[in-house]
């Protein structure tokens, strides 16, 4: 499988995770993004929302990482990662949500401006980011997983632009149950890290 | 089975048509907005995010308007509206993920604006929405919906507030094709309607 995508995409990096976690091999295929080249022909050809990551699966091509999640997830990782039955597969979409909706508006945006300064009021987005840690660290304080008491992805989703908050000037001091989440999704065997992220 | 939401909700709505289209009873349980019940503890012991909708079903409680399409299509709806395997699953959850973010940030907050009077960049808002209209007109002039080449929880996503887009000043003139799929979901069987979405 090839991932268009970029190393210091939060985005990018939770695919690599999951496949990392799977032993499924995937390619990371640099899109220039500076450059410009999302906006392009042929990626638009490939996802024309122009963004990253998009997944080719031998031609198959998926675009957004929750759905590419969803899908490294049923295709490799039987029921465990992501379960088909309503009720636990809905567990989990809650917080591909939370990712896909609150995670993205607020820490990644937050990130956005401070890393790669984009022109967005990045308060708001802190303000944002806060509120969805005040809520995760009270769920975490009772649950080890944010979903059916194991690693699933939902933890693959929510937790790298978490983890990258200092890129955002978004403190988590004041979450310890966020932390100790980290630490325990650092733990799973074959974790790779990124940029911003170590692997301990 | 409970749905805690409001008449003039899109999002209430979708998961509403879902009930309605696959002949599953569900009872709408109005959470008063304006009054700030969704702030209120007995609200967020539901959904500590504190939005609309939260379905209850038996007790079983399932926040956020995607996931709660999951939950259902998946419980009663077989493999048909939202399928299991790796690839159509992963098909679906895309447009997901668009209602989730695109088409919430782009037509809904274009609504929120007009409608609600909620202060927020309405042109960037509109911008956005365009940008995902453009898009998916492309899209469905050569598909007839979103997803697998049928009817999927997809459309009943990312329908509404597209439906909706006139009561946040966008206008579906410039895309026949997106006119064209509305009018399509609106001749399923058992379609229902809302305040600003006829029946015909």
């Amino acid at each position: 499988m090839k991932l268009y995508g970029r190393e210091v995409s939060g985005n990018s990096y939770k695919v690599r995770l999951l496949c990392a976690l799977l032993g499924v091999p995937v390619e990371l295929a640099n899109v220039d993004l500076p450059g410009g080249e999302h906006k392009g022909g042929a990626h638009l050809a490939r996802n024309p929302f122009g963004q990253i990551p998009v997944l080719d699966d031998g031609g198959r091509i998926i675009r957004d990482s929750q759905a590419i999640l969803i899908y490294i997830a049923r295709k490799w990782g039987g029921e465990t990662w992501c379960p088909s039955d309503a009720a636990p597969l809905a567990e989990v979409a809650q917080w591909l949500m939370v990712a896909e909706n609150e995670i993205a508006r607020g820490f990644a945006d937050a990130r956005l401006h401070d890393k790669f300064g984009i022109d967005l009021d990045v308060a708001l987005a802190r303000e944002k980011a806060n509120r969805v840690l005040a809520i995760m660290d009270s769920h975490l304080a009772k649950n080890d997983w944010l979903a059916l008491g194991r690693a699933t992805i939902a933890d693959v989703a929510c937790m790298p632009y978490i983890a990258l908050s200092h890129e955002g000037g978004i403190s988590l001091e004041p979450y310890p149950a966020v932390k100790t989440w980290i630490g325990r999704i650092k733990a799973l065997p074959n974790f790779i890290g990124m940029p911003g992220i170590t692997e301990t």
